[in-house]
């Protein structure tokens, strides 16, 4: 339960510290980062989980997005783990979307990725216990965010483990992995050929038996270039409002799949969940 | 005077646009970064020109810095040019601090150097001539900041021409390249030896003889990796302050050199030239 630090920078009157740790859960160097905020000083602070999307490390939305500064107005601690294992002994792909960087936050049955691919555990019980430990953080009040494949994450985890992430929102998410190249790609390749196991991963069909009370936040842009093949939130839409969950969609006339998308609407996702986190801590 | 639209994205309600151009200054194709915010809808806005530092191009501030947010709010457009001329044909450097990437803002007069490196007049002469033509700016309303190299450039075009570019800011600048290692390199081989030449780069001596109504703002980080050797932010204020400039001079604790300290005080620079140039229009 060591941690490494890697790097370290005041940002927003925080600190981003960035660590590499040796996990249990995937069997090899995990790397993260934490943003602190200066009302940490004072006392145990709100966690928001950001999730990547495919190819993404830690270090895309800590220099693209501008999370630091809403969460460093809001008094949110912000964590941003891999999408992925990674390293020489860890199974991989020539493609950008299967292997290393394109974990899909799920627990791999399937050789040669089940020795090392198990996101969803690191993230949801490895890394809280090391968060816990090492920083000030209030593990009782925790949401969850993320983009893409990470938006995938957001909601799915949120739906199983509601009161872990008590709030959630995404941006650009893929909504049904199941239904899109992508995610039937991943899900093959990690899970075998289409079963049941498939829908524990499969935010449309989770929110059929799982409803949340989180009244979720998703933004899309209508220029994003992966809407109509990858993305489709209809999917989500019409099995989340048929099941009587809460759902604030907005169409973002212009945006693309881009950090600048998510950048321009962070501010507007961070204080979504502070809001409803300090009315539920 | 034609460009070639290389990406577009939208911003914060506005537009980011990337463009080359065949540079007849420069003699190379030259790419630069234009964002245009909403409320050039109604009419031309004023300029805000950033000069990035050693080894960047456009896309740093443009990815990392958070601006477009704040020059949406306040309705400026923002100019970023590349940090040199680039290219096969252009004379180059394996040191990240000389050559393609480390123009310094400057006329070369010395072989291989004098062929293309010629940012200063690239900067101040061609590329605001096509801004004024293809984009709804006011170019009777300009301001300049920019970080480290491009802080240096930032002030010395600011104090040389302090009718185009009214306001100044800048991010951790070298405040007098003929005084410190990286200046001194780079003046040396596109100046040659030190001589007379130099002045006309170094904002510590223009400041002397040109004194700014601008009201200089600048920031440092006090635990910026470069602030002894590189930097010395003390021989500016000293000449600034005999000759009876006003300067704003923070320290910004716990900052170093990178992009989260430029983001952590964007807001805070968009708005110092926000107000000052709007006063002035």
């Amino acid at each position: 339960m060591s941690l490494a630090k890697v790097s370290s920078w005041t940002s927003f009157g925080g600190t981003l510290n960035v660590h590499d740790h040796e996990s249990t859960v995937t069997d090899c160097t995990m790397r993260f980062a934490v943003y602190t905020p200066p009302q940490a000083q004072d006392s145990p602070v709100p966690v928001l989980w950001y999730l990547s999307g495919l190819t993404c490390t830690w270090a895309n939305v800590m220099e693209k997005s501008g999370i630091q500064k809403y969460a460093a107005e809001h008094g949110l601690m912000i964590v941003a783990p891999d999408t992925s294992p990674r390293g020489d002994a860890v199974a991989d792909d020539d493609a950008y979307d299967l292997g290393q960087g394109a974990g899909f936050y799920l627990t791999a049955t399937q050789a040669p990725w089940a020795a090392h691919y198990k996101m969803d555990q690191y993230i949801t019980d490895e890394l809280p216990d090391l968060i816990a430990k090492h920083f000030p953080a209030n593990m009782q009040t925790q949401g969850i965010t993320g983009h893409s494949m990470g938006g995938h994450g957001a909601l799915t985890l949120h739906l199983k483990n509601p009161s872990i992430y008590q709030t959630c929102s995404a941006f650009s998410p893929i909504v049904s992995p199941a239904r899109v190249p992508w995610g039937q790609k991943a899900l093959e390749a990690y899970l075998g050929p289409l079963s049941v196991a498939w829908e524990a991963y499969d935010a449309t069909e989770l929110v059929k038996e799982m409803p949340s009370e989180a009244d979720i936040l998703i933004d899309q842009g209508d220029a994003d270039q992966f809407l109509d093949e990858q993305l489709d939130p209809a999917l989500f839409l019409k099995e989340a409002r048929d099941h009587g969950q809460r759902v604030t969609h907005r169409m973002q006339p212009g945006y693309d799949h881009s950090y600048y998308f998510i950048a321009s609407f962070m501010a507007d996702h961070v204080r979504w969940h502070a809001e409803r986190l300090k009315s539920n801590g």
